[in-house]
């Protein structure tokens, strides 16, 4: 399982991810489950994704390889690229040339079609779903910071002021705190301890969402990652927090009135 | 949709469910799935329901039909009976006679059986399946309180020191403050607290889980029902609840300090 959130504010957007894999119990392994591209002072995107991992890693890495080969004089054909794919490099549509951030995440979305045409027939001879869901948001200088999700048909849906937030995977237990706390108005650092509380909820009710979690909080007009963390068992701040949370709301609890219905 | 929830706890146990049944978004209604079934100072059981509402009040009648027609010096042969459960009342087991919750427990289930064998063909031609969860629960003279989790299958598991509550439906939004709350020792009313803060993130996450609530505290030994409260919109109590346990988890929120990764 996965649990990944996103945040946008006006201070910028938050990304959080965890990153263990299972396929069964018995199976588990790490995975990050965020992907960063960037041109410093001019770009920075992410992806966080869930779903099957062979699925979402192609995503990554397609979107990789098209910016990749878009920065090289000249682009080396390769006899396995579909014609799709090499349509859109021929146009020269990726990540790093698309000229705003809708524009970025129809060239997502267009690469999980790409994937699923490739795929998803032979994923469904083995009773497996084309299973992938995104969230991907970045700024692209000259615009806002914008965030969508993504979903495996490759249409997306934009966060808005109303819905600030995206949440994919094992989103239910970490979305009370989301909806009580998060708000345009929130720092980045809130925002950020605002993700790490969700996620702790999620992490303490599903095994299958396992540390390290990759914490990315980027900064409105940077157009470059400054602020990235990597959180392991060890961390101390996220091992004070989670204890914490957890003996602040336990006293919240126990000072609220008990029900007096029958007194 | 549906949320039950309920806690074993020394002081006796606590039930809650809501009152929303939809069939899609636009046939929406008020259903009680509490059941509660009553031998004042010999028994008391509930039962909650959740999943096909034709299917748990079809359980719920027909566990009351074997009550009543054992009570009855002589039983009038109904031909619309099956005949299975012509031989549970001829047996002379029902919810009034079982000497014990274990033996109460199998009852509900092999009624839920005998429902899943009239109805289960028929709800499967319309591509509908047999779904129903029931959380069953009570005290029989000269036993401690129980409570069990009853599934589709007619099977259960029973709730113990370390696993001491249920929930089914909408269960995974109320599920944290659950898990950080529940406890042996909790008085009954601060176990009716934790119930319905859990409801209350559940109804601020999902719009098909709804009031009224049906509440209902069961004192260890009373072997009667004497806590029972139908908390509707205008409930002072849960209103205030549902304010200030919001208020103070974002001043909680606020007062733990920020993430310093990159100062």
């Amino acid at each position: 399982m996965t649990y990944c959130t996103a945040v946008r504010i006006d201070a910028g957007l938050v990304f959080l991810s965890d990153s263990r894999t299972n396929a069964g119990v018995d199976q588990i392994s790490t995975f990050r489950k965020m992907h960063v591209y960037e041109v410093p002072g001019e770009r920075v995107m992410v992806l966080l994704s869930s779903g099957n991992l062979s699925l979402s890693q192609a995503v990554a890495s397609s979107l990789r390889v098209q910016m990749k080969q878009a920065t090289q004089p000249r682009r080396v054909e390769n006899p396995a690229d579909s014609a799709e794919q090499q349509a859109m490099m021929d146009e020269g549509r990726n990540l790093a040339t698309a000229t705003n951030m809708f524009s970025a995440a129809r060239i997502v979305g267009e690469t999980v079609r790409r994937v699923h045409a490739r795929e998803a027939a032979a994923l469904k001879e083995y009773g497996i779903d084309f299973n992938i869901n995104l969230i991907f948001g970045g700024q692209i200088r000259g615009e806002p910071p914008r965030l969508f999700n993504i979903y495996a048909a490759g249409n997306f849906i934009e966060a808005t002021p109303e819905t600030p937030y995206f949440q994919i995977g094992e989103s239910k237990y970490g979305k009370p705190i989301m909806d009580r706390v998060v708000d345009g108005d929130l720092s980045l650092d809130e925002a950020a301890k605002c993700c790490l509380i969700s996620m702790d909820s999620t992490m303490k009710s599903n095994l299958s969402v396992g540390l390290p979690l990759d914490l990315l909080c980027y900064q409105t007009d940077s157009l470059r990652v400054t602020r990235q963390a990597l959180i392991d068992a060890k961390d101390p701040y996220f091992a004070s927090l989670r204890e914490r949370w957890g003996a602040q709301l336990r006293k919240v609890f126990s000072e609220l009135p008990d029900p007096a219905y029958w007194d």
